[in-house]
C-alpha cells in the first residue's frame, strides 16, 4: 500500500509531503501579506525538503502489507498528515551537527507515536473520519486498529532505542505517560461537560504539546546538543504545540469541510471542549446557560439549535480571535525559548514555523 | 483498590500470591504421589517467598486509584493471575548474583506487559469474565481498558529502561512485537477456523512463550550472567511457556468451572483452536467434518452439539492426554537447556516450576 510504485497512494510521491506543507504555508503567506516570510519559507523548503523525504522513505518501506494491523496502521500512516513533528526534529538537530540517519529515525519515531494515539483515540471516540478519509476502525475494524497503535508504538520506542541516549527514550516514555494521564482524565470527565480552562490546558498539554515538546527535544540530543539546551528547545515545543492545538480549536468553527476534512462545528457537535467555546462562556450568558444545561444532563452532543447559540456566542466574544492572540502569545513565548542560539538557516526554519502555525488556515 | 490497608482487596494481604501457587502446586504433587517433588516445593517456597513479596509490594503501591484507566489497570493486576512470569525473573536472577531491586523491576514489568496484553485482548475478544471476575472492560469500559493496557506497557518499559541494559529492553521490544503478530495473525484467520499445527504454534509462541522466553532472558543478564548462557534460559522460558499454553488448552476440557474461574468448553465455545481440538480433528472423522464445516461458514462459535461430539473425539483420541504428553516433552527439553547450570536451589526450584506446570489443575 504505501511501496513507492504505486500510482494511487496518497504517499506515491514521497518527495512531496513536506514541500506540500510549506507551499500551503507560503500560500497563507501571501494571503497575509508576509511575502518576507514567505521568501524565508523557499529557503527553507530546500533545508527540510531531503530531511523529510528520507522520512517517508522510511515509512515508505515499512511493513504495511503483512496483516490487517499493519494495513491498519499503514491507511493511516499513508494519509500523511502534515508531518509538524518529525519537522521539528529535523530542524533542532540542524541547531546543532544536523540530519543523519540516527535523526531520521528519531523523526520517524515521533510520527509512529504520533499514529498510535491517533488509532487508539479513533477507537475510544469511535471516530468515523480523519484526515478527510475513512478511519482505520472503519475499514479494518477495532480489533485491527488497537493492536496497529500497539505495534506502532512498539516500533517507534525500538527506533529510539537504537538510535538515541538514554534520556531521549526516558523522555519518551514521560511523554507517552502524560499523553494518557490526558487521555484519562478527558475519558472521568467524559458526559460532564465542564469549562474549565485548567482542565483544558491540563488536556492539550498531555495531549498535543507533549509529543512537540519531545521532538524538539530529541532532534537536539540527537544533534550533540547539551541537555540544558535542549530544554529551551523542549519550551518551545511546548510552545510551538499549544498554538497548534489553540489555532486548530479556532479552525473548527471558521473552516469549510473541503480544506479540513471535516465538517465546521464538528467538535462542538462531538461535545468537545476548545478554547474558543470557553471564552464564548466567558463572555456570553447564553453559551454559558447551555454549556450549564449540557453539563446537568449528562449529554455531550450538541444539535443544530446549540451550534446556532454559539455561533452567535462566538461572534459577540470574538472568540475566534482572541484564541488566535493567545496562540500568537505561545508562539511569541517559544521563538524568545530560541534566543541563546545563533542566527542561521535552522533557527530561522524554526521561527517561520511556528509563525506559519498560527497563521494557517488547514 | 490496591492499597494494603483494604481488608477487601484480593491482595490484601502481598505476602499470599506466590506461596499460594506453590502451596496449590504442593497439592498436586502430593495427589500425583510425588511427595519428593513436593518437599522440594516447601524448600523453594522460602527462596521465592520475599522475591515474590517484594513485587506485591511495588505493584500495590501504584497509582491505581486515579483514574478509570488506573483503575482498569488495578481491577486486573490485583486478580492476582499466577505470577509465574515475575516468578521466572526471580529465580534465573538466582542462578546468578541473585535477586535485587533492579530484578524486582524486572519481575514488576513482565507481569505489567502481560497484563497490558491482557486488557487489549479482552477488548478485541469482548471478553466478559477473566481470573473469575468481570473484565475490565465489563467494569470500566473499552475505552479505559485501551488506555490502561498502554499505560501498563509504557510503566513496564520505564522500569526495564532504568533497570537493564539496553539489550534486555531490546529484547523485550522485540517479544513484545512478536506478541502483536501472533494477534495479527489471529485477527486475519478470525472466522476461518483451520485445524492448522503450524499456525497453532505461531500463536502460541508469539501470544505466550515470547514473554517466558524474555522473563528468564531479563532475570539471567539481570543477574550478571552472560548472553549466551542468557540464552539457554531464553529457551527454558520457550518450552515452560509452550507447556503451560498446552496445559491450559487440556484443562479446558478437563476442569471445573469453580478451579478455572470460567466455564469448561470455553476455548472450544469460543471457536478458538486448542491443541486437544487439532489432536481430535487428526484422529475423528467426526471432529474433522465437524471443524471443516466451520471453516466454511465462518462461524467461529460452537453449541452444545459441537461439544458432544468434539468430547466424544477428544475421548476417542485420548487427545487431552497426547496434550500433556507433548508439554512434558517440552518441559524435559526446558530442563534440559539448564544442564550447563551448577546445581542449586534456584536451579531445582525453577525444575521444580517447570514440572508442576504440566502437573497443574488450576
Amino acid at each position: 500500500m504505501l511501496s513507492s510504485s504505486t500510482v494511487m497512494s496518497p504517499n506515491a510521491d514521497a518527495t512531496t509531503n513536506a514541500p506540500d506543507l510549506l507551499s500551503s504555508l507560503r500560500g497563507v503567506c501571501d494571503r497575509h501579506g508576509l511575502e518576507s516570510l514567505g521568501r524565508d519559507l523557499s529557503g527553507m523548503s530546500e533545508l527540510v525538503r531531503s530531511d523529510m523525504r528520507d522520512v517517508e522513505v522510511f515509512l515508505d518501506a515499512m511493513p504495511f502489507d503483512d496483516d490487517a494491523v499493519r494495513r491498519s496502521a499503514g491507511h493511516l500512516v499513508a494519509r500523511g498528515g502534515k508531518r509538524l513533528r518529525p519537522m521539528c526534529v529535523s530542524l533542532a538537530s540542524r541547531l546543532g551537527t544536523g540530519f543523519d540517519e540516527r535523526i531520521r529515525d528519531l523523526a520517524v519515531a515521533v510520527e509512529l507515536v504520533h499514529c498510535a494515539t491517533l488509532l487508539h483515540d479513533d477507537v475510544v471516540d469511535v471516530g468515523d473520519r480523519r484526515r478527510g478519509a475513512p478511519t482505520a476502525r472503519v475499514l479494518y475494524g477495532n480489533a485491527a486498529s488497537i493492536f496497529a497503535g500497539d505495534w506502532l508504538l512498539v516500533e517507534a520506542l525500538r527506533l529510539v532505542r537504537r538510535s538515541a541516549g538514554g534520556d531521549v527514550l526516558e523522555r519518551l516514555l514521560d511523554r507517552i505517560d502524560a499523553m494518557i494521564t490526558a487521555e484519562a482524565i478527558q475519558l472521568d470527565k467524559r458526559g460532564r461537560f465542564e469549562a474549565s480552562e485548567e482542565h483544558y490546558f491540563a488536556i492539550v498539554d498531555g495531549k498535543t504539546a507533549a509529543l512537540f515538546r519531545w521532538a524538539m527535544y530529541a532532534g537536539g540530543r540527537g544533534g550533540g546538543l547539551a541537555v540544558e539546551r535542549c530544554e529551551a528547545l523542549e519550551r518551545f515545543g511546548r510552545g510551538l504545540g499549544m498554538a497548534f492545538q489553540l489555532v486548530d480549536d479556532a479552525l473548527d468553527y471558521e473552516g469549510t469541510s473541503a480544506v479540513l476534512g471535516k465538517e465546521p462545528f464538528a467538535d462542538l457537535r462531538e461535545g468537545k471542549m476548545t478554547y474558543p467555546l470557553l471564552v464564548a462562556a466567558r463572555g456570553d450568558a447564553d453559551v454559558r446557560a447551555l454549556l450549564e444545561r449540557a453539563a446537568k444532563d449528562e449529554s455531550t452532543a450538541f444539535g443544530d439549535e446549540a451550534v446556532e447559540i454559539v455561533a452567535k456566542g462566538l461572534a459577540a466574544t470574538d472568540a475566534v480571535a482572541v484564541t488566535r492572540r493567545l496562540a500568537n502569545e505561545h508562539v511569541d513565548r517559544a521563538i524568545a525559548e530560541l534566543s541563546g542560539f545563533e542566527d542561521g538557516p535552522a533557527k530561522r526554519a524554526l521561527t517561520i514555523v511556528a509563525r506559519a502555525t498560527v497563521l494557517r488556515d488547514a
